[in-house]
């Protein structure tokens, strides 16, 4: 009997879980399901498109509901909300809404007798498991994290909103001399902009002002001001053939010690697309949350209480067999 | 109240467990046990050392025994045989025989109603967990696993057998040329010769015939013969005074794909002492072991079945604050 899952959303994201979900033998993708109006949605698999709004009547026909949304607004609410009717998945990112997250994805949870698995991804998810398995083996050390080569979107979209701005990509860059210090277990303390440069490439509308522009860039607070920061104003044609694609990754590299000995561990990610990856994580995900709420574990939970071999379908022997 | 721990064996493993039990503030290092006469073993911290003939009169003393044994000839034997009495960690290795050890060990379990976890460390442990979270994401790829640079101890000893060698050290070193087509994702297929390269450092006995000694390794079935393998011929001075140390570590490197879009993920270690950072791995494992065992959850394990944050002794809120 296969995973029967749906996805909620059908952005990057959603298409993203779609192809995971897809190329998962033992997981079935009953429907991508949308809060506009569906016939306006065309799958890239021909999967049917349903409204949200018949969700509630679907109950008996998934057992895993992967919600795709954003978490500045769609998340906080459609994650409780949902939480209550089918096991769920999300990939919440808000640090500092978690604790509030986590706890109403829980009673919406123990009210249905449903299992969530909230912020999964690879950071939150992943990379958060590498700081904590790293973390519990060497309790003396520092983690660092690292993000990119890659395109982050929301840096992308502050650009956008500049006055005279066509289009834009931004490129998260960790710097090499720290990220070789953390990797030689040097223990540096790093400010924000010793440890990422950004890069963006932006088209803007003829004869805009484009020494304005870029000084905008550069002085946003919170997204610019703190890092050393490249403009390059390119054509639409250039945008569209070199940064098309949504690649990143990043490094967690944990720096510890037994007394007088060094160890470090590295965890890194190379990706060519962030939310195909992405997808790829909430499907293993997906499969884990079915199997702990057939076992009677129900509530919210994060990444931390999977034990791995939930993540997988092959039987413990197998796995012991091929990956010990 | 502190997770009670005792330490069967007292090698160079059983130093590092003895190290990382005393850098954990929620576990207790009871005692070492050995099977040689107590009074001829010192401690390095000072806890106290006793026969393992009373292990059976300790059980009450103890949450979890560390089992520091070989896995040759020690551990077979000696895990099923606590595994009655204790929860258990053990660092087996012998891959081809996991399946029976593991039924041994847990019918063992199941008897005296404890925990086990066998097989746990670095490798099998952190790069199987890292084999199996990449597979379960990524189901159309390949995982690649590099040891190195770093000290086999059993190649070490093979070299030691020959005669007129007096000492060596055999260090295990990646391909710089394998590791980055794996890293670039071209999924190469590798023979052993294309993976590692064997570099020994060897000391011999006055007037001893080098060429025939450096023959007989390189020649050696198993151990070298498969490998590009050089030999260098040092002083015993020279051995102690460079060569002393354990250090290892190594790359899981899994190579995957979503349609066109290629992922790499890659988990590795730069140890300074393997023992040590192996002994820390066992340490935080047997944590999640007592737990598990309260918690009801008996029979053989592997570090597949441990959820994350049993690995830990922080509550599930501060490690979603913290690590998340």
């Amino acid at each position: 009997m296969k995973v029967r899952i749906g996805i909620l959303g059908y952005g990057n994201l959603g298409k993203g879980v779609e192809k995971a979900v897809l190329a998962n033998s033992d997981e079935e993708l009953v429907g991508v399901f949308t809060r506009r109006d569906p016939s306006t949605v065309k799958t890239a698999s021909d999967v049917k498109v349903f409204s949200a709004d018949e969700l509630p009547d679907l109950r008996d026909k998934l057992d895993v509901l992967v919600l795709c949304g954003g978490s500045a607004t769609d998340l906080p609410k459609m994650t409780p909300e949902y939480a209550e009717m089918f096991n769920v998945v999300d990939s919440f990112d808000t640090h500092a809404k978690i604790p509030e997250h986590f706890k109403n994805v829980d009673s919406a949870c123990k009210r249905g007798q449903k299992t969530a698995v909230i912020s999964a991804g690879w950071d939150p998810g992943l990379f958060s498991l590498a700081r904590l398995y790293s973390k519990c083996i060497l309790p003396a050390g520092n983690d660092y994290t690292f993000w990119g080569r890659g395109v982050s979107q929301g840096h992308s979209d502050a650009i956008r909103r500049i006055e005279g701005v066509v289009d834009a990509r931004q490129y998260t860059v960790p710097v090499p001399e720290a990220l070789e210090k953390v990797r030689n277990g040097e223990n540096p303390t790093l400010t924000t902009r010793q440890k990422h440069t950004r890069e963006c490439f932006v088209v803007v509308e003829e004869g805009a002002d484009k020494a304005r522009i870029e000084k905008e860039i550069k002085n946003m607070p919170n997204y610019f001001s703190d890092y050393d920061t490249t403009v390059n104003f390119i054509t639409k044609e250039e945008l569209d053939a070199e940064h098309k694609g949504l690649p990143h990754g990043g490094s967690v590299i944990y720096s510890g010690s037994t007394g007088e000995n060094k160890h470090v561990i590295e965890f890194s990610l190379k990706l060519d697309s962030n939310p195909e990856f992405t997808g790829s994580v909430l499907a293993a995900v997906a499969r884990a949350v079915f199997r702990m709420n057939s076992e009677g574990i129900v509530g919210a939970k994060t990444m931390f209480d999977i034990a791995p071999a939930y993540l997988s379908p092959l039987s413990g022997e197998e796995l012991r067999a091929h990956f010990l």
